[in-house]
């Protein structure tokens, strides 16, 4: 195929606690191993079984706070009283080389990043049902039922994000989900806009 | 999954004479038999190896022009002296029912549907190169060298159209440039305002 490799696309998957992003990621970069996943900085101490470089860059507050008066951050927020972030310096090298970037984070977030990278793509996943959602949450059994309410709670707010997204897919079965998500990326890189150097005589 | 059955996807293919788009479709076909794809109608008499009915719905000019009376058509056009063109109840019906609907139209007809439908989805395919093309045309053995050079030059004025197109993809192989356009669709069936009926509480 001929014209120079353009620039790499930047995804933004966003979806409720619970959902089961992680694993939809997992399975999403294991097929497409070419795509670059932005690990987050947060100022939240580690879960069992995270890895710091591997689920966040666990920072101090003191860290995180220079980042933000260096303005080397595309976007963070503060939830549950940590900050959570994405460096801008990382990912802008990517794009730039022609890497497809995904990141994942939550709807305020993602807003920003809507207003600094307009050309993103937007992906929200969401479970079949909150039923189900409420099941997932109970089977981590990680938190107690206050704090599954209060994600619940969280979840209906954060779907009133939901028209802001270009796509949306639904987490039944990971594979099918993954699938989709793959076919979503396919469908971008082959946007007449991004395509145009390819087309001779124009 | 939840949620009603959403109306189907209209999918217009253009591309120059001689790319290969009816390869393209039939490998698209055969992979996606869920898909509806429109045969045209048309004044022009059948190559060798056309079939009414699979290739075109061939007809007289009188039942032509009377369509055209009717406001049967979602668009036609005249090319090289014959009318091409596309009915629209049967499409309506089908796109009704849920069932994707592919349109094989050259670039006068699609800015005619891109008016009426602008939610259709619009994929031009191109060869690798206007040397390949030009090798292609050849190769088909249909055509003298004045009538390839024609195809030439009208697919270089089609080419001025493809910024109008959402979608870019280069036939160079037929397998890859089919799965291509099923990930378009796959991706087209996720944007989110396609799926608003799965979102629960909104």
């Amino acid at each position: 195929m001929r014209g120079k490799k353009t620039r790499g696309q930047l995804i933004v998957l966003s979806g409720p606690s619970g959902v089961g992003k992680s694993t939809v990621i997992s399975e999403l970069l294991h097929e497409r191993e070419d795509i670059y996943f932005s690990v987050s900085f947060t100022t939240r101490g580690p879960r069992v079984g995270e890895a710091d470089g591997v689920n966040y860059n666990f920072v101090t507050r003191e860290i995180f706070e220079a980042m933000i008066a260096g303005d080397e951050l595309l976007e963070y927020a503060q939830y549950v009283g940590n900050y959570y972030g994405t460096s801008l310096k990382l990912i802008e090298e990517k794009l730039a080389a022609g890497v497809d970037v995904l990141l994942d984070i939550e709807v305020q977030g993602a807003a920003k990043v809507r207003q600094k990278c307009p050309d993103a793509c937007f992906i929200f996943i969401i479970p079949p049902s909150f039923e189900e959602l409420s099941r997932r949450l109970h089977g981590r059994n990680t938190d107690g039922e206050d704090v599954i309410a209060g994600r619940l709670e969280k979840a209906r707010e954060e779907y009133r994000q939901i028209p802001n997204y270009d796509y949306l897919v639904v987490n039944d079965k990971v594979s099918q989900a993954a699938a989709e998500i793959i076919a979503i990326l396919t469908a971008e890189s082959c946007r007449t806009k991004n395509r145009m150097n390819l087309v001779e005589g124009v």
